[in-house]
């Protein structure tokens, strides 16, 4: 496929885990060690898988708000560090013993959000939200033995200190260890570059609209926030044929990019004279279908509720609110109009997730996941593509270990 | 049927408008001057309906809490006085002209969220917000002109007051004036002492059991307050084969009654020791499939919301939230737990009650209507109904007219 260029055993050996199974690895990380201070690239040891867990070769990340969140310590209860930060990867199964269907070798995204198959959840057709590895930002250890998997180990050999996980993921090193349940096989014929999309953004605001929403045909929609989850909203509202999708930013230079992605208007806040929600209601006769909420801002939450039309709509929340206030709406006006969360787009990762993939491959769905992708560094680089982030100059920068 | 006690031309002749077709009509209405003032049984004069309105000669009415609420002046913005409350009742139509399906003579029940079959929500599947006639609390006059049809006339026939009108249907009189879209009409065998319940009450929550929250056979959930409403949705559970149905209360005699109504547990919350919802996901591993809030209390709200199981959890919001506070939810509790509020139980009230009725008069669904009738009294005593209602000790008192 052209634009790929991490195909199948191109750059990188497989890793089939022979040398290394059961043994522990010492490899790079990018380890913050406080909110805001830089990724420190250290040494770090990455014990063996314990059983049901996989030990990842990681081969690309790349760097999702959420991160950025937990990087800059945003909630107080999240502050854990030395910590390994990076939840959308793609990479090897380098070993792991006693798991079904996954093996040494397998090429995998990660997924923060497991599913274990068995509980009444995973049993359940309502929901994505599995009662044993459901994301939980509160976490930072493995749930088989609540123990770190990564140790740093100082100078003089004797500072031997844990590094804590994140998401149950942890993808800003060369090697991680994860739930079985929160690993997704990926096609042996699927460019990781690309598959690493699928592990966070791409998936979260396709299925917002595809699943959460279940947006109809000649609907009309507004998004708040114009990164790559905003973004996937819109790719995922034109492909199930959208007639109006409003882009809302305060970034100017995200509409040009928004416009590709299948954007119809935009609305630059910082220009607007009256509340947004009314701006919105007057360009779509009263309010359109969905509203999705990629900011995190509580005033944005509270406008795109408001922007929706009475009766009918649907506001839909992807975005990490880290301040600890209510939300901002009366339980009045849930009277005619809806909101809900999503997580993970509310795909179940492991058994809905190789469908999206497959329909993807073969191109009967036509997801411009090119778009996404603005740049591309070396792993090692990693506070420059941290930077492009936090400056909105990015969507994904993708970092190749 | 056993235990009807108003059948179609007993207690009353028909009532064909052919002598007050037209005319002002000088009847009896409780009328209320301020707040928490006593109900003042009053001489008002009813005007003829304008074009697309009835006059409704109203033979049966009951106290809702709704109205117990705005007799109080709860919400400062909806203190409207002189005014006629009221908007569970049925009746006959006196006049009305030009209104299609609808003639002097019909049976009917009032309803306070209208339809109007025409707009686009009416057309829409999704909602039973009409554009032009949702309820709307806020409103005191006519939509035709903005003007009222009630007025009162002092003892020296000088003094002309306009009367407001409450929730699209002011029943606390023997003739009102509503617009035709909020008005549906029953068969002519029906008896109207038991269609009144279907103007607002049992419609209510057997829709959102049924509607609103699709309920599934073998379900858990709770209800949080065990006045009619909330007996509403245990009845429409227990149809849809709920396995279990908590009823949350703080007055005990509650109790005897909702177990005749499907209630399989009783919690007291004033013999809590600890957080209700911690009780209720105790009794229920981990939490019910769906919770409803029936009090309008904001402490209730959020209790309600907690005790859904995580992940499919579902709290259904009825209860009428005076409190001018936003919701006690944080944004990211919203993960894994849905909150929607329902109007009229999700009935569009023209095409679909009917059907409703139908199916509980041939017996096809069980309702137990007269479990809920606990007290008739004559229109005359109305501030003893209200008393009653105030008091925790009746679910519905009719009143006869």
């Amino acid at each position: 496929m052209a634009g790929f260029d991490i195909c199948p055993d191109s750059n990188h050996p497989p890793e089939n885990g022979h040398a290394t199974a059961g043994k522990v690895i010492t490899c790079k990380a990018a380890v913050v060690w406080g909110p805001e201070e830089p990724f420190k690239m250290e040494d770090v040891e990455v014990e063996p898988p314990r059983p049901m867990e996989v030990r990842l070769r990681i081969l690309i990340t790349s760097i999702c708000h959420t991160d950025l969140s937990a990087w800059k310590g945003e909630n107080e209860c999240q502050r854990v560090f030395p910590r390994i930060l990076g939840h959308e990867a793609a990479g090897v199964v380098e070993s792991g013993e006693g798991v079904e269907g996954l093996g040494p070798g397998d090429r995998v995204v990660p997924v923060f959000n497991g599913e274990c198959g068995d509980c009444r959840a995973c049993r359940s057709e309502k929901t994505n939200w599995c009662a044993g590895y459901a994301v939980d930002p509160m976490r930072s250890v493995m749930r088989a033995d609540g123990r770190v998997r990564f140790y740093w180990v100082g100078p003089d050999g004797t500072h031997r200190r844990p590094v804590y996980h994140f998401l149950n993921t942890s993808t800003f090193a060369e090697y991680t260890v994860v739930d079985a349940a929160c690993v997704v096989k990926t096609p042996p014929a699927a460019p990781l570059n690309r598959m690493c999309l699928f592990s966070c953004g791409v998936s979260t605001g396709v299925g917002a609209a595809w699943k959460t929403a279940d947006l109809k045909p000649g609907s009309s929609l507004v998004i708040f926030g114009l990164g790559t989850v905003g973004l996937a909203v819109a790719e995922g509202a034109r492909l199930r044929g959208a007639d109006r999708i409003i882009g809302v930013d305060i970034n100017p230079d995200k509409f040009a990019k928004g416009k590709e992605m299948g954007i119809t208007d935009f609305i630059n806040l910082n220009d607007c004279t009256k509340p947004l929600h009314e701006v919105i209601r007057d360009l779509t006769k009263g309010g359109v279908d969905y509203s999705f909420e990629c900011t995190g801002n509580r005033d944005a939450l509270r406008e795109a509720f408001l922007s929706t039309h009475q009766g009918w709509g649907l506001t839909v929340l992807l975005g990490v609110h880290s301040s600890p206030k209510f939300l901002p709406l009366h339980p009045m006006e849930l009277f005619g109009r809806k909101i809900v969360a999503t997580v993970f787009g509310d795909f179940k990762p492991k058994s809905q997730l190789p469908d999206l993939i497959n329909k993807y491959l073969k191109g009967e769905e036509k997801l411009n996941l090119d778009g996404f992708i603005t740049h591309e560094l070396p792993f090692s680089e990693i506070n420059q593509a941290l930077h492009l982030l936090q400056e909105g100059k990015t969507l994904r920068c993708l970092l190749h270990l």
